[in-house]
């Protein structure tokens, strides 16, 4: 993987604010960005955009948008990540769609819970018909990032590639598209081809390992490329042979690397990252 | 679930050897038993079969073979497990194909390690085409298990219905069948659509819940239905219209129910199968 598309997902450095990240990424020569908004909210919006685009920074994806099957849809709360999104000019809005209602991420059933599952995806879709004009209007792509079937319960009831594409497919590629994520589809049979069936609709190719055995909180199972068990070169090109040619987000959910110099990260990303390919 | 069909696959009661399991089954009124190998060479295989048919209990599955991924594709184990199938007269043989090679169950990469998926996959065809004969000669019926995603390095590359019916059906359906775990399938978007397909070829029905957050072993993750996020209604009607008429199976790995005395275990396990498809 070229390193002229690595960005770096705010979340690998989780204990760098916005700032720090930035300076991070000039230092580094890494020239995008995946944000968070928890860390640009804390910097302020209008000033989170002209800081990135004074240091000349792409921004590969605002995360996260999402959690849809509760009530109300979520409605609010993702208008307002559309907004945020269109401010900073972010390449698109990932969604994590939620999981079932009443299960907090990572927490047990508690008050509303419902093991309604079709219904859960019934909802998705439906506060995706209500979103996507909304971003559209705006000038912003959503993403619908299917996550690791483990998260099915607590954090997004979109568990394939194939299942995501089925959604995205009622609106146009360019308001809505999809996250290849490796460390969630790596284990999909169905990966590669659903990869090519995503051709255009591709919004935000992020990469981590797949740690085996995976720690306690399986949450934090991401490593460093060559930690785990993922074979990357087959699937960066079935991305690029999709025709997606943006960046490339390296974003670990890690213990080990949140307790890191986020320096050293991000030069063992690089590294990591320029080998992963091959 | 009507209880003329429950079946106490034997893990759910580990630590009970096979005669103190066989006895519970009687004592609680449950007429059909999954049998694990370890259990069986303990007691004995002709000793085994004795015990089981003299207590009158039909013999649901015998867990398990499988584990083809790795150098010899775990031919002679599983031709022993075959033997050991018809000398009990199991309805099924389950095969738990195996994960990546060197990556032992729970364990992490190590020497012959391969991150070839595509490969390993492969590699279970070849061996269930040797093995299919060899179990057909003797009246035994393969059943492949896909597990849940989470399982894939470690234990099967096998990770849904879909696939395991792609491999099954080059075989007669009496030869190689699929076994639906509802700890594995909840969460695939596709489970209605390839249980309908797997109409015929339906070997074991297994139910356990999957239980939300996890465990930090993953494997130990299933518990009593009722006690997690699964709503079994729809699957077992799915597999009720699949024209599975055979045995349900309780299979739970959990720490607390192992700790637990066996008998309260069973009268657990018998309320909740009740209630559990209403």
């Amino acid at each position: 993987m070229t390193l002229a598309r690595l960005s770096l997902n705010q979340w690998t450095t989780r204990r760098w604010s916005l700032r720090e990240a930035v300076d991070g990424c000039v230092r580094h020569g890494v020239a995008a960005i995946g944000l968070w908004r928890e860390h640009v909210a804390e910097h302020g919006l209008a000033a989170a955009a002209k800081l990135v685009t004074d240091a000349g920074l792409r921004v590969s994806s605002l995360c996260r948008g999402g959690f849809l099957t509760g009530p109300g849809l979520g409605l609010k709360d993702n208008r307002a990540a559309i907004d945020e999104a269109a401010a900073l000019n972010a390449a698109c809005l990932v969604l994590v769609v939620g999981g079932l209602p009443g299960v907090a991420p990572g927490g047990a059933p508690g008050p509303g819970f419902s093991r309604d599952l079709p219904g859960a995806r019934a909802r998705v879709a439906e506060a995706l018909a209500l979103l996507a004009p909304y971003a559209a209007e705006r000038g912003v792509r959503l993403a619908l990032e299917p996550l690791h079937p483990v998260y099915c319960a607590d954090r997004a009831v979109l568990s394939t590639l194939g299942q995501a594409l089925d959604l995205a497919e009622h609106f146009p590629a360019e308001q809505v598209g999809v996250v290849v994520d490796t460390f969630h589809v790596w284990w999909d049979p169905e990966v590669l081809t659903q990869i090519a069936r995503a051709a255009g609709r591709i919004a935000s190719y992020q990469v981590s390992d797949f740690l085996v055995p995976l720690p306690a909180d399986p949450l934090l199972g991401r490593g460093m490329m060559g930690d785990g068990v993922i074979d990357f070169g087959p699937l960066t090109a079935a991305v690029d042979a999709a025709d997606y040619h943006g960046d490339i987000e390296v974003e670990i959910f890690n213990a080990d690397v949140w307790a890191a110099d986020p320096d050293e990260v991000l030069a063992t990303m690089k590294r990591r990252f320029a080998a992963a390919a091959r």
